[in-house]
């Protein structure tokens, strides 16, 4: 609606309408890029005289250098709306998401900010700082990262470069271009699941799509109804609740609201339920690098690009230059716990079951196995419980040290133990 | 056909025509579930004078305690042949697909009719005895397993909550919503065999669909023509020849039955190769289990829910609580047989060969390595066959007599076995 | 349009026109293979007056035992350009890719062609000399192997049997039949990327299908423009650039050249980057092989097809009969590499990143750790680097000495290495 408005306007400000065939970048590019060309004659920027350099400026060498790039803001200096909502979702931080950048979320913490901005300021000082970007080769950077992060100032993403044709940007499909995949299968689990069965089968009027519960009525901000960050560990309470409540009223178009509360609670445990089978597997991965036994050691492989020789389980985790114990943990929490959560709220029992909570607990299964042979193969534990050489009292009092400094056990906690470890050490040398 | 029947007589038998605006539940309804409404006006029942309450009933507190809950009975009501049909099908034990219920299978075993039934009844004590299932939270279980298998009852898991329409139920995209995902892809494979590429090409009259070959002539029955149960266990014999002529008789309708036949048989042949190599791993979890190497053990983790501290490799495996062991043989028993085998009798070689077959032989050089990896961390044997302590005369004869009394070997085998054993034994020592 | 030019000038020699009615097969085929027969009827065949016999002979005892096979040379008696396109292009040797024919790429080895043909011949000697298919059971091989790779002399393959409708071969479902799954999901990566949704969303105009890159103008070889074989191996300089020459003139219908050559440049670099990785991978598996810790190593295996009792980590690579490390690499070369390096060229984020780099980097730290773990279990390395038992300087000579024998390293290089290890193991003995 809003875009036929715009259209209607520019149509009155600048009459004549522009002849497709005088727009002077015209006659070279119908052969340099005949595509783009066909496009925008077939688009409503014709009809509302917004011609070549309305858009891409008319200083060949600057657009060469992409000095002149058009990106986010060049549309929005027409589509204010859809610019302002983009720019406040979750769309509108997609170069910053692998960092997770917080500035739109809740319970933020300040010292993060230093990542992307200098001290006090707004203005970013790197487009993205994310550790497994910095590790990529700028050409598996630019297509395998930005070609899909570069959604945060690139309308083109949903839009395509020169149509503008509702047939694409409406249609489920130019989501699956990005939100499909190993990490975040949303595409793959809409599309099998009943509200993308109906889609197919009985037309979009029946089967709900993608823009029909994440863009409701229209609006460009993406975010609207989402309970946790990609980290999927939940908001406060008050956003969680009041993000709950603008998704319900979603769902409320078709369904009871009481059924959509039921559904989305139950995906909201799912989801608590499946952060607690990964805290498990964190527990053991820092268990054995809290025993020196990671192969290799964090000391001894290449730095991490944002904390140096430190084990790292968080969203900045890795998949390269580490030990398989981690690499188990990485495959776990970046793909299994998607399937799981994502799998549960968009309703899809095979993501939600097999691809993800199976998957969640035979990586556990997994990840227990090789701290098991790590540890015997330090000598440490057997099979059959007889340990050849346990770490000495030593020993273990160092590893108990690792635990607390690390915040994973209390003052208390650690005291209690300590005292139960002497305690066994006076007894086996009597 | 006969859905046109029933709806024809329905309306002559309920004149006047119900309007669907003086249903008394209507009004609050397109408010509080405007879909359900929408669909119900737009549906065959409307014609036919079925109201909300004819399925429904009108006591609103049974209605939200779930007590009057529209299962398949409510259906079969009026709509009796397919009711019929479907019960007695696969679809209609899909609550105990899990278990594997046998009661319409042959061949079954009348002990474990106890799982689900009282001692010579057959009324249902549980609805889902599945050891899997046990293990799960209730919304797991609520939407991980039951959402599919809730088919067992429950009519609108193929045609939908409220539409009647036709272009729903026999799309193939309905059945994707539960047979799909790495435990059975039928979807997927029948998607991009040459049957699924000519639907979508040239259309359903060129390519059929899955119901065109599991519910010819629009039966209700899924299971004519199967010639094995989930087990992958072909059939006894006759009733396996049975199944299989119906099935050819189906495939006749466009193709040669001799051809049909021979493809048949070629993925009947595949079926037997497959849990052969099945049959390889199994043994060597068993052996390794009967060396008592497992880690961890069977009886020092939480027990099975229904077998207790044992070693459970039959249709009743979990994938949590277990060793790195048992989890390749899951993986390789649920995901990769499964893949071959149904990947053969739909006809798509990247299902049969890639995903399936090679999978199958990579899973069994995976379990073989465990396997040499915990005997040689138990100092069994080592790389270069040179064990530092091979098991003892006395180890190695409990280990055999394990093997025999589980019945992996006979009594003549077991008698042989332990002679060579001995006779070993004493050429060593001498 | 040539095959327009076909139906007619061979409507002007047949006339009059073959009535569907009369042909003699077809009394007893409607009943006998009802869909062949109406497909046949619907065909552009029947107006062309080419009926049954003049594609199957009417001998039927030489069509039941298969001497008769409508094989693509049948097809190419009228459709000669098709045919000889087709027969010069990668499809045109589908039986001999398992092997990889070098007889149309450039640089090939002459050694090589005696695998299919006989000294100085260029008869083939056997349809396909792939190790992996010679250990398929026939079944196995005819579907899970042959029913792809018969694309060589088949035309039905892609055309369907009977049918001569251009909705089927002009549909991109028709070759995802083939081209999907683990080793070359080149459907599902069109599928997903940009092309393939806005083939889908604003239609084929658009969008551009398989068949609009890669058989441009409607040519039958489907090998034009790419520059590297299965083994993504690339070719020599000269070939490439002949062959990039022509993907960019293909890509400039729409694109500009230059653009194109950059997109595709970038994808040329993240071949030779994953390359580059695999050979890292490589290199660890073979120097295992040098130390004789594989498990099983070599020589106590069943012998491979083609190369008898020896580490085999090219094309010939098997899935089976191997150690653990072996298939962590084939799963690298075989699937990730594949879908690295597709995933660039058919511009697919979510697959050259996440199932592509990603998994081709876990793959080497897999192969890395597994490597760690078998020189730890021989005790020639620990987790602190304090191996109990290193390689005695007799073994690491040997060790090093097969390095330089397979041609790992130069003659300078062996001699420089042993010399360092010479004067370690004086200075150790001091």
């Amino acid at each position: 609606m809003r875009c036929l408005l715009i259209v209607f306007i520019t149509l009155l400000c600048c009459s004549p309408v522009l002849a497709t065939e005088t727009d002077p970048c015209i006659e070279c590019h119908r052969q340099k890029t005949p595509a783009a060309v066909l496009q925008w004659q077939q688009s409503a920027h014709v009809g509302a005289g917004v011609g070549c350099a309305d858009c891409h400026g008319s200083d060949h060498e600057r657009l060469l250098s992409k000095e002149d790039m058009v990106d986010a803001a060049v549309c929005g200096k027409c589509h204010q709306d859809e610019f302002a909502e983009h720019t406040g979702s979750r769309h509108g931080m997609g170069l910053h998401a692998g960092w997770g950048c917080t500035r739109n979320l809740a319970g933020r913490d300040p010292a993060e900010c230093r990542f992307c901005h200098e001290e006090g300021s707004t203005l970013p000082v790197s487009k993205v700082q994310c550790a497994r970007f910095l590790k990529q080769s700028s050409e598996m950077g630019a297509l395998g990262c930005n070609r899909c992060h570069q959604v945060e100032n690139n309308c083109a993403s949903c839009h395509s470069n020169h149509l503008t044709d509702a047939r694409i940007s409406e249609d489920p499909k130019i989501c699956a271009k990005c939100h499909m995949g190993p990490d975040h299968p949303q595409w793959e689990m809409w599309e099998t699941s009943l509200h993308g069965t109906l889609y197919y089968s009985a037309g979009p009027e029946v089967g709900p799509s993608c823009q029909n519960c994440h863009m409701s009525s229209g609006t460009h901000d993406v975010s609207i109804g989402l309970t946790s960050p990609p980290s999927m560990k939940p908001y406060p309470q008050e956003q969680q609740l009041q993000q709950r409540q603008a998704m319900i009223a979603i769902c409320s178009q078709c369904h009871a609201p009481e059924f959509a509360n039921r559904e989305l609670s139950a995906a909201d445990i799912i989801r608590q339920q499946s952060l607690d089978i990964i805290k498990q597997a964190v527990d053991v991965v820092q268990d054995i690098n809290d025993r020196n036994l990671l192969d290799p050691k964090p000391s001894d492989r290449p730095a991490h690009p944002l904390r140096g020789h430190e084990l790292v389980t968080d969203g900045q985790m890795l998949y390269e230059d580490y030990s398989h114990l981690e690499r188990l943990l990485f495959k776990m929490k970046k793909y299994s716990l998607a399937k799981t959560v994502k799998g549960a709220y968009h309703q899809n029992p095979a993501y939600t079951h097999w691809y993800g909570n199976a998957e969640l607990k035979m990586d556990l299964v997994d990840i227990r196995s090789e701290a098991s042979r790590l540890k015997q193969g330090a000598g440490e534990s057997s099979v059959d419980g007889k340990g050849a050489n346990k770490p000495s009292i030593d020993d273990a009092l160092k590893i108990l040290k690792k635990k607390f400094e690390r915040g994973a056990i209390s003052q208390q906690e650690y005291d209690s133990a300590k005292k139960v470890l002497m305690q066994k050490y006076l007894e086996s040398s009597e």
